[in-house]
C-alpha cells in the first residue's frame, strides 16, 4: 500500500454488519480494495454478505480466523465494542508485520486500552477511529457503499501509532466519502459522552420513567410531536447502548453530573419564578440551536446519524 | 346556538396566530360560524387576517374590544397565557348572558384561577381548552382550516361549567376535526408537564450548557442526528415557554424531581458497572417507544404537535 491514493489488497473486516460491510463496499466502488474477507460469528450475516458482494471469503469466530490476519492489508473491526478485548487478544502476534489494524468504534479510550493490553509490539499497527455515521438498520443486507460520503470520520491516532498508517486509513475514508477529523481520545469521549452518549441516557430514561407510572396510559395518549422527537432515540439496541455506557463510564458520568447542575439550576429558576433568567436561557439555547442547523443541519447529506449499527 | 349541530352566529376570536385563525377558518369551512370578529395587539396582523377571510371584522385592544363580547354566542381566547389576566378582567360583566367562553391555552389549573377570579358569576359559561395542534409558524397568515383534523383536543370543565357550554364547545371542535378528551385540571397539567414541558426545558436546557462550554466548537461540529431530533424543540419561542414554565411550575417540577431522581438511578448503574441494569431500563423504554409509535405515531396525521403557536 502507498499512503498516497492507497490500494488494499487484501481487507479483512471483522463485523460485516452496517458499518464494516459498507467500508467494503465504498472501497470497492472506489477501486481501492482487492480481496475482502469477512469474519463474524453468524454465518448467516456472512452468507448474505457475499451473496451481496460485499466479501469474496468468510471465517467464522469460532475457527482461526486470525490466521486472516497474518497476511492483511488492512483488518478493520466493526464488531460490538464489548468484543474487542477476545478479537485483540486473538488477533496477538498473528498481524503481519506491514498489516494497519483500525477501528470503528464509538468509544476510543476503552479501545485504546484494549489494544495496549494485547497488541504488545504491534501497537504502532493500530489506528483507532469511529466514523459518524449509521441508519435505523443492522446486519450485511443494510450495507450500501455511500454511507460515508460528507460524514465525519474520527481518527484517535496514538504518539506511539505509525504516522503512515494513519495517513493510509485516512485517504481510506476519504475514498469513502467521508470527511477525516483527528481528536485526541479524551477528547472524542468527551465529546461524544456529550452530544450521542447522555441524550440516549436521558431519552431512554424518559420513556422508561413514564412507562412506569400510573398514569402511562394519559401519559402516551397525549404525547405529541416534541416527545415523539425527543425519544426517538430510545428505540435504538439496549445491548448496544448498556455496551457503550459502560465502556464511556468516566466521561458519561461527568456529562450527567454537568446536565443534573444545569436542570438543578432551571428548577430554582421556576421555583423563583425568575421568568427572565429562564427567558435568557431559552434564547441562549434557541440561538444556538438555529446556528447548529444552519452550519451542519442544512442539507440532509451533511446530517451524520449517531452510528447506532449493532454488529 | 343548538348543541347538536351548532352554529356560531357571532364568533370573537382574541389572538388571530395559528390556533385562532385556523379554528375560525375549520368554522368556515364547515359552515357553522356567520360573523367573525378578530382581536388583537397588532392591527398588521389583523389586516392580513381579514385579507385572508378569516375575521370579518376587527377590534384591537387599546380599544373597547370587550363591547365584542357582549352579543357573541363564542369567545375564543387563543392569546399567550400570560395576557389572560387583563383580557379576562376586560371581559368581566361584558360576556353576554348566552355567550359561551372558551379559550386554546396551554395550562389549565392557571388559567382557570384567572378565570374565577375575574368572572365572578359568569364563570359557568366559560369552558377551558386546549387543542393539541400546531406548526413551527405562527400569526394568522399562517393558520389553515386542517390543522385540528385528527388532533386531540382536551377541555377541562369545572363542576360549575354549565354541561350544555360543554357540549357546544366539544361538537365545535369536532366540526373542525378535532378529537375531544375531557380531562380533570390537574390532570391536563400533570400529564403536559410530562409529555411536553419536561421534555422542552431538557433540550433548551442541554442546547444552552453546550453552547456556554470551553469544547463548544467540537461538541456542535460532532453533534449528529441524535441530537437534532432530541434538541429540536430547543428552537421554540422563548418567550412563550417561559410562560408556560411559570404557569404551570408546580407540575413541573413535581416532573423534573422524578426525571433527577430517574437520571440519579441510571448514574449509579453505570457507577457500579451494572450492564444487566441498564439494558433492562433501555429494554423497557425501546419497547415503550416502538408501542407508542404503533399506536399513536404511525399516520403523519394522527401525530399531533406541540401547540408552538405564539398567538
Amino acid at each position: 500500500m502507498t499512503t498516497g491514493r492507497p490500494h488494499v489488497g487484501k481487507l479483512v473486516v471483522v463485523g460485516v454488519g452496517l458499518i464494516g460491510g459498507s467500508f467494503a463496499l465504498a472501497l470497492r466502488a472506489a477501486g481501492r480494495v482487492g480481496t475482502v474477507v469477512g469474519v463474524g460469528r453468524s454465518r448467516a450475516n456472512l452468507d448474505t454478505a457475499r451473496e451481496l458482494g460485499i466479501i469474496d471469503r468468510m471465517a467464522t469466530l469460532d475457527g482461526d480466523w486470525a490466521a486472516e490476519a497474518a497476511d492483511a492489508d488492512l483488518v478493520l473491526l466493526a464488531a460490538p465494542v464489548a468484543q474487542y478485548p477476545g478479537l485483540l487478544a486473538a488477533m496477538a502476534g498473528r498481524l503481519g508485520p506491514r498489516a494497519i489494524l483500525t477501528d470503528a468504534g464509538s468509544t476510543k479510550q476503552d479501545v485504546i486500552a484494549a489494544a495496549r493490553a494485547a497488541l504488545g509490539s504491534a501497537l504502532p499497527q493500530f489506528v483507532p477511529g469511529h466514523p459518524i455515521a449509521g441508519t435505523e438498520h443492522s446486519g450485511a443486507a443494510a450495507a450500501f457503499p455511500t454511507l460515508f460520503r460528507n460524514r465525519n470520520v474520527v481518527l484517535t491516532p496514538l504518539p506511539a501509532t505509525d504516522t503512515a498508517a494513519t495517513a493510509t486509513v485516512a485517504a481510506l475514508w476519504e475514498a469513502c466519502g467521508g470527511r477525516v477529523r483527528v481528536l485526541e481520545p479524551a477528547a472524542h469521549d468527551r465529546v461524544f459522552a456529550a452530544v450521542s452518549h447522555l441524550p440516549h441516557l436521558l431519552a431512554f430514561g424518559l420513556v422508561e420513567a413514564f412507562a412506569g407510572r400510573p398514569d402511562a396510559d394519559d401519559i402516551f395518549r397525549f404525547a405529541a410531536s416534541g416527545f415523539r422527537d425527543f425519544t426517538r432515540i430510545a428505540a435504538s439496541s439496549p445491548e448496544m447502548w448498556r455496551d457503550i455506557s459502560l465502556a464511556n463510564r468516566d466521561a458519561l458520568l461527568e456529562e450527567v453530573a454537568a446536565f443534573r447542575a444545569q436542570v438543578d439550576r432551571l428548577a430554582a429558576m421556576i421555583a423563583a419564578g425568575d421568568g427572565e433568567g429562564l427567558e435568557a436561557v431559552f434564547a441562549r439555547a434557541r440561538q444556538a440551536r438555529r446556528q447548529w442547523e444552519a452550519h451542519y443541519g442544512a442539507a440532509p447529506e451533511a446530517i451524520p446519524a449517531d452510528g447506532q449499527r449493532e454488529s
